[in-house]
């Protein structure tokens, strides 16, 4: 059979490395060759810029909400033939379980990115920050950070260990915020992501110059690279402090993301005693993180740590656990956990082992040196180290085996485990098992600082728990310190670091023509004739305005408002007490009177293409209205996005203004809408 | 008269760097030596130890509202002997005006903070980032991110030219942050900085260990950070390169904020012919920006571009503004423009006018080699370039003389505007001066994503412009690429880049322990006999419930209130075609009637500790309340926090349950209350 050759993906099209520059890839379960691959040959600074000058003007010209779309879209499209990527998921070592990690939680992770970018972003291409900043007093001079994509090019440089997921979390914030990509996927299973990139392909949803794929080494690509681009990068902390500190990233303050080595801890809480719900679950996730992915997991638990009195029970319960643990070739179903990704990986993590027995931690379970599986095959049965004194053990600390190994330790007192916790230096995942929540908050507060994600788990909420090594397309997912000091997702924040923030300082009529949006201040179109309630989402423009009639509002009113009501508050019945008051100086108008006689002012009536009024923001009672005073409002189209074909949301200003003027109170209403 | 040595503040007392460290610090006057300053023989390390171990944990035990209040105070004690520091100041070479934006900007600053922390962030410790993210379907597992204060040091390391500001618009964000600071100012100016930590340090305000000073060198202090500290730098991208790619940098992922070069740009409209209100207003701003602090500004105008039509106008009027600028002794109230900082600022800038005049660009007003002011001061006058092939002369957009210099160039179009103001590789501020609204939004969206602030200047908005120059404490100060690629300040946004973001997962009781606020889902308690309202804030306590009475929503109150209000929208009083609703199938009580009768149901009437309903947030109906249903509220208390001595604001979770308890609305109810 003659072996496949891997392709890269560039300028739209698929172009073979040179021979020269090919290497063979290895299956984890026999050695066999499973493809070969290479870049020899690419011109990559021609790539930045098919990037930068195609990709970049065509994503940039579409909405956020156009480009939540192609992620939906290309998420169905890897769905569609996820099989195929199974099929190749076992040659990586993976069980089907580990392969629905990468490739399902990669496609979820695609329509979580989707989802958010629909309910949390705005129809438009420029993202507001913040609210409005006054700068002067009269208010023709105001400030508004906005965000803005990013003119560059994002360099992907992805783990081995998901070739399919790690390409998607960094691609689907990338593409939202209207960036291209170039992926760089690890050699070792680079297979999987390029057949993953065919299938998007072939899907025809992104357009040209978005996506690009080097399935070999990146070259001269690091020389070419300028401040508007961005490389995102999850492996060594070797690797990313050779790249971060290339002369070009430091001269162009290129934005570099990464997720590096990480020794992460889970913690079984002081209270949490043998024969407490918390004790079996911490037994049962330490055991699910030493081997889901047979342990090459960036968020595995490394560091398992117990009170000193209940580290014996600990460590028979893990023990017990990997003792029945089935561990063969991950095509056959029976078997829990399959091989690692290739022999160097295997050779690597008895290494590491050896460097922490050496530093005075023993193997309590498990033979490092036990071969098992066929010849040629990755095969490796979980390791459980003890460290007796871990503040006397330095390697556990800082040796990251990156495979199923996982060290128990014993702490002392909460104090002494927060100390442990942080030792780590930096770490994606910390989870803790306790049911006290003084205990939670304590260490939560004195550890937050070194991780990038805690979990804390008990018997009331084990059952919804995502698990400890599960980062989420909704949560930040990177850590400080060693861990590399950078964030990726976390929904809209993921989106965030490949835009460029900037504050804009001018007036308000600007701000709006700059953002698309009504700003306060800002230009109104007072729309004469048809009702806006009888307007469909197309026809109404942002900044029209409904100008409504006055009313006045008498003492009758709101003792009648009162009475029906039961809001019989004293500044609204009681003269004295309310002249008295700091506030009002005498009696006024409730504040829900004044709501709701202004709905009365701009509702239509009618059915119409307004559906219904769904909520109200930002609601500030800004000057007392007294009774004969009278009130009329101002209702603007401050901005509308689709929620779907059959529906949609319009965003209203509404400003209640007295006879005099003044501003009685502001608010944003939010309506359902026919588009 | 003996010289005055600075001394180093370090572990909360007065040093003096050993004699063979220290140097002489000239007058930009006269070149006569103000003082003499060094660091030798401190111990860098146990600095950094002293913050971590005591300055942090002293920060970290107070509230954000705390530092807030700290910083104020901080502010009116640098106002209070604001003289002395503007006595100095003249020997930098600036005049009083240029002190004012150092001396009292700095201050400002500080009250900015102070301001921003009281309003915008809570009276606590943990900042909450974003809302409740669910992630199972009965609410029993949920995400929320937090900050926390980092357990490092931040080590600032400050330019020459803003010894004032430049120390406190970095200490501000990091003290209320709850991160203790060691400031290391420029060599050339630090017995300004010095002056003005003995006044901080005298006022006893700030904790021990949360201010460090370093009047030298910073030895091997950087050989002992960790990812847990933070560096801000301001200076050349020179030297940032060389201490961003140090290996311990490298190593501990240490973050790492940079304000460094920037040629910035400024832009007179394709609209902004000679006459226009906006053509002068350029060029006032080319030269206030050329003149002021002598252009020793890292945001003043390097690259000022015109239409080519209007480039002799542009080059005349600014040439003729310049011709009438007194320079002089700073001391002298006629002296528009004082001295640069040394002559060796002096010997720089000339030697970046003769690289840009190598280039291709012609000086056009000012003589670079004329020797002005008294022998051994720094005195230099304002030089004015010209680039009439803005594309052929790389030095204009590469080289930044750092003094009273800037070069007018012409542009075709606007795309070309768009792509000389970029070709600056990323800048900290532009400006634009325009009254064309389209203009400006092609402009700012085409150019934004390279520079870290813009302005939009015009007629409608110039009166209260507060300058191109002039970073502002609300707002991001950095910018991408060549300019560091970092931001500061920026209100609540500086001071997260001193702590870090962590994601949560965990139950809502869990969340509420570690946020000392009420989450809902998590744990309520419902207070029996007293009323809420009738309690002052000491006593209410977060998660403090009321559950009101329940009430029945009448077919009647509905059309009664229609009726009363004059909202008769369908839905409330069209049976039929309420029933086609696809939203409601039937009549529906007005969300505004539900809003009242909750207030109904839970205000306490008697005067009271509560003063008023202030505003109102997040609100969603969630469920129709149809005729015959009932209502009842739960109201309680999320969040408080004291405004001043005399008032605070405390905040409700308003939930709205039917008689299948299914939620009707939730809101966020604001109210003004005694302390």
């Amino acid at each position: 059979m003659k072996t496949t050759q891997l392709l890269n993906f560039a300028f739209d099209r698929w172009i073979a490395g040179d021979s020269a520059s090919l290497v063979p890839l290895a299956s984890a379960l026999d050695g066999a060759t499973v493809a070969t691959t290479g870049s020899g040959g690419l011109d990559f600074a021609a790539m930045l810029r098919h990037a930068r000058e195609v990709g970049g003007p065509a994503l940039r010209r579409l909405s956020f909400h156009e480009r939540a779309r192609m992620l939906k879209a290309l998420g169905l499209a890897i769905m569609a033939r996820k099989d195929e990527l199974y099929e190749l998921n076992y040659q990586t070592g993976a069980t089907r379980k580990d392969g629905w990690i990468d490739i399902e939680g990669g496609a979820g992770t695609l329509f979580s990115f989707s989802s958010k970018g629909r309910r949390e972003l705005p129809d438009a291409r420029v993202l507001l920050d913040g609210p409005l900043e006054p700068l002067g007093k009269t208010g023709t001079f105001v400030g508004q950070h906005i965000y803005t994509s990013l003119q560059g090019a994002a360099v992907h440089i992805n783990a081995f260990n998901f070739p399919v997921w790690g390409m998607l979390e960094k691609l689907a914030p990338t593409i939202l915020a209207g960036v291209p990509a170039i992926v760089k996927p690890a050699s070792a299973t680079a297979y999987l992501t390029e057949a993953a990139v065919r299938i998007m392909d072939e899907a025809e949803i992104l357009p040209p110059g978005a996506l690009q794929l080097i399935v070999g080494g990146v070259g001269d690509l690091f020389d070419h690279l300028t401040g508007q681009d961005v490389v995102s990068f999850t492996g060594s902390a070797h690797t990313a402090a050779k790249l971060r500190s290339h002369p070009v990233v430091m001269r162009e303050s290129v934005k570099f993301v990464a997720e590096q080595d990480s020794l992460n801890a889970s913690l079984l809480g002081p209270d949490a005693a043998p024969g407490t719900p918390e004790f079996d679950l911490f037994v049962r996730e330490v055991v699910i993180e030493m081997t889901v992915k047979a342990g090459q997991k960036c968020t595995a638990i490394r560091r398992a740590m117990a009170p000193v009195e209940h580290l014996d029970a600990v460590e028979a319960a893990i023990r017990d656990k990997l003792a029945s643990l089935k561990i063969g070739d991950p095509r056959d179903e029976a078997s829990r956990m399959g091989a690692l990704v290739s022999t160097a990986q295997r050779d690597d993590v008895r290494a590491k082992i050896g460097e922490m027995q050496a530093a005075g931690a023993r193997v309590v379970a498990g033979d490092p040196d036990a071969e098992i599986g066929p010849d040629g095959g990755a095969f490796f049965a979980p390791v459980l180290l003890r460290a007796d004194d871990p503040w006397g053990c330095e390697a556990i600390h800082d040796v990251e085996a990156f495979g199923p190994v996982s060290t128990v330790m014993p702490y002392r007192d909460l104090d002494d485990a927060i100390a442990l916790a942080n030792r780590g230096k930096g770490s994606l995942a910390l989870s803790l098992f306790t049911h006290s929540p003084e205990a939670a908050r304590d260490f939560v507060l004195g550890a937050a600082a070194f991780h990038g994600r805690m979990l804390v788990i008990d018997r009331d909420n084990h059952q919804e728990s995502t698990g400890h090594g599960s980062p989420l397309p909704v949560l930040v997912h990177g850590g400080p310190g060693r861990a590399g000091g950078s964030e990726e997702m976390g929904g809209v924040r993921g989106v965030k670091h490949y835009m460029q923030r900037t504050a804009i300082q001018t007036s308000p009529a600007m701000i709006a023509a700059i953002s698309g949006q009504y700003i306060p201040g800002g230009p109104k179109h007072v729309i004469e004739g048809s009702h806006p309630f009888r307007k469909h989402m197309r026809d109404l423009h942002v900044g029209d305005t409904l100008r409504t009639a006055s009313r006045t509002v008498t003492l009758e009113d709101i003792e009648h408002f009162a009475h029906f009501t039961g809001d019989t508050f004293y500044a609204h019945m009681d003269e004295e007490a309310a002249k008295a008051s700091p506030i009002f100086g005498g009696r006024v108008a409730h504040g829900y009177l004044i709501l709701s006689f202004a709905a009365g002012l701009f509702v239509d009536p009618a059915p119409g293409p307004v559906l219904a009024n769904t909520g109200l923001e930002n609601l500030r009672f800004l000057t007392p209205l007294y009774p004969g005073d009278s009130m009329r409002v101002e209702l603007t189209v401050r901005s509308k996005s689709l929620k779907s074909e059959e529906t949609g949301v319009v965003r209203w200003a509404v400003e209640i203004f007295n006879q005099k003027n003044e501003l009685v109170a502001t608010y944003d209403l939010l309506t359902e809408n026919l588009p």
